[in-house]
């Protein structure tokens, strides 16, 4: 069945925006009376009916609203560098959200080769994915900021960075202890310079390896998203 | 460090390939003496030292063979439908080479949107992996063939099939026992025909849930892949 997004619906007779607008009218060729679902991000799924067919703005009413089956009892948020290729951070979103993530934080670091994000475009693909596998929380994607500053951010949780190093002998795995909040530092793809490892350190930040495998970024991102889940899975 | 692959390089002096030669003499513009790492994609590393720089036929010298770091006590399979974007396969196939498989086996499958891969292309895909993680070994990779006669192949350990009904309650991550093989089979794009699943379980792979998320295919086949990792780790 089709899903459509509808940032912040809650109930009763809505418009959809251009976007969705023009892929149930143009697209898929809707009829009013025709029914999809609809996610509004924030916890909620619908039943949606088209009751006007406009191309930028048809209109459709909401009604038997749910909880979707995508809540988890932790909080799990990632940070990380940007990579110099921006494919690989919107790969990185998409795999994330279909397995489910809270919070993605960039941060700029002292080896990042990319300095900004395209806030916007990662929010369409995070869209695209809830739709595709019908979930119905959005995560919440936070825009680049110093590392220095995103690690002083308040923390009700397990603090852990993700860092290439033979001396740790810690994984990821052996050390998150489930049913916890977390949140997961993952270097550049110069890795975190020591002094970033320092500071985060004394900030609370456990090191951690998440395995033998020398891993890209945004592999090591999903990876440690994965792991989390596996973890409290057991 | 630069890293090159040769195919069944064991010692001595060697050819590099079309593709390596132009890569150290022409984009890296190695000069004779310079020093990289070769792998030759069967458990073995070695320093390699440049000896002459054609550009097609670069001549190298492999001292120091050692068995790479990427050597785990179990043989995992994952055997999968390709999707009907090719991408999605590459995609998979570069993550799961980071993270470490043995083999990949294609199957064409009932509800399958795509039935011929591009071997020599995913082969590329997974050399670039094993160069880019430093990795020895190279994942086999098994060319398209009907569903039913994959299945039937001899398979010492266990296998699954992870497949989206609700009545399974078991995850691969509970079903999963450390250290032994397993082949996990993964569904296409509209999942397996109730025919394929009840074929399968006659040919003793047990029905297996990757958890509460929709995935597509690309990304459950990872999941498999990855789950089997963390268990092995824990």
């Amino acid at each position: 069945m089709h899903i459509a997004y509808i940032s912040n619906a809650y109930k009763g007779i809505l418009n959809l925006n251009e976007e969705e607008s023009m892929h149930c009218v143009k697209v898929l060729r809707m009829k009013v009376g025709d029914v999809f679902c609809v996610t509004n991000g924030q916890g909620l799924l619908f039943d949606a009916v088209l009751c006007e067919t406009h191309p930028k703005h048809a209109v459709v009413e909401l009604t038997n609203p749910r909880r979707g089956g995508d809540k988890w009892n932790f909080n799990m948020q990632i940070g990380l560098a940007p990579t110099k290729n921006s494919d690989r951070i919107e790969w990185f979103l998409e795999k994330a959200t279909e397995i489910g993530v809270d919070t993605v934080s960039f941060f700029e670091s002292f080896h990042s080769e990319r300095r900004a994000i395209n806030i916007n475009r990662l929010e369409k693909v995070a869209i695209a994915a809830i739709k595709q596998s019908i979930k119905s929380r959005l995560p919440q994607i936070n825009d680049i900021v110093p590392f220095e500053k995103l690690i002083k951010q308040p923390f009700d949780g397990q603090k852990f960075i993700a860092w290439i190093d033979e001396s740790i002998q810690n994984t990821l795995a052996t050390s998150y202890k489930k049913d916890s909040n977390c949140f997961v530092l993952i270097g550049p793809e110069g890795d975190f310079s020591k002094e970033e490892v320092q500071l985060a350190i004394k900030e609370g930040f456990v090191p951690v390896s998440l395995g033998k495998a020398r891993l890209r970024t945004e592999t090591a991102a999903f990876v440690a998203c994965h792991t989390i889940h596996i973890i409290n899975s057991l």
